[in-house]
């Protein structure tokens, strides 16, 4: 299967050369994030591309001044919804009514049962909710880079609420979740290019159930 | 690019016709989820294959009554681990210094410090940054299913601590994640199947900053 090809080529790049990645690339590694399920069909993130290299600059520094954040060619900031909130579901369902051109009881039934529910939830358990939905999409992005040939990063490894605050994120009910610089490797810097791939054996991953 | 067609032919099966998936699929799809990157290559969960048909009908009532529990053909569980702790993390750390036969200081300075973080921090979050991880091997499992032609039903909507009972999980330091069954669509029976895929315009999800 070609995506465990894609993901075998694949690895977390510790260093990257600078070199631009083509904007129609982006766009489909963009549409793969945008494309990805998510839990009632929320997408209950957006995603920030830095192309501004004096961001990326003031962006290294709270991210454990890794050097990708840097050398990459566009740093994807992946920001889950603070919190779910009616606008948010109501907008969602609105869109997929207009999308789908017709209303439908059992669908609005559904939208009445989020909106009883979700709104009224503590906003740090939406907020966990809504950042696994938005690793989900991280997920297809990684993918996608691959298909492309575009290396990428995912990265933890930065402080969120600095983050924020330089992205101007709470303002807009956002949190900054996981960052994905992408590029190309810079073979001769990178220590991981060339060490083996390491995963657990299956037989400590997977329990058949037969 | 190939990966886009397969997120575009893949949906949230609602009906599923009890066909059984062939078994090198199931490897195949498995190996997706095992290749995923997880945060600090931790792999902190575990899946487990139901195949069993009475177990999946005492799974059923305790998620929602969905049809596609009982009219799979397989039935992914992942759990996740319910906290980090130093056995787990010197689990991968050994194992990356068997299979890649040497040993380094910068690896396991990072060792340490894992060692002095996560096993202190409270075990709630750590089972949400597991959870998370747990959600990009979802996503993989998702893609590859659509590589192979199978279909998919991500579930969050089920009782996670009656299925930890049910599996035993707790015991193991594992908590119920997501369900993930695999089978194949049942056309007639689905009234989403031919709906149309309803996604937020890039422009909502989307900022640029040049």
């Amino acid at each position: 299967m070609e995506l465990l090809d894609k993901l075998n080529w694949r690895y977390a790049t510790k260093a990257m050369n600078g070199e631009k990645v083509a904007e129609e690339k982006i766009e489909r590694i963009l549409e793969a994030a945008r494309l990805a399920p998510t839990s009632s069909g929320l997408q209950p993130f957006e995603i920030f591309v830095v192309k501004n290299q004096q961001l990326k600059e003031k962006i290294r520094p709270i991210a454990w001044n890794q050097s990708v954040i840097t050398d990459c060619s566009h740093l994807l900031v992946f920001a889950a919804w603070d919190t779910y909130t009616a606008d948010r579901i109501n907008y969602m369902f609105d869109l997929t009514n207009n999308i789908r051109g017709f209303k439908n009881d059992g669908w609005e039934n559904y939208r009445q049962m989020l909106l009883s529910s979700y709104p009224q939830k503590d906003a740090e358990e939406n907020f966990n909710h809504a950042a696994k939905q938005t690793y989900i999409a991280l997920s297809q992005a990684i993918a996608a880079a691959a298909f492309e040939g575009v290396d990428t990063t995912p990265i933890e490894g930065f402080e969120p609420d600095a983050l924020d605050e330089i992205l101007g994120l709470r303002e807009k009910g956002l949190r900054s979740a996981v960052l994905l610089p992408l590029g190309y490797r810079q073979i001769d810097e990178d220590w991981l290019v060339n060490l083996v791939k390491v995963r657990k054996p299956m037989s400590d991953l997977v329990t058949i159930i037969n």
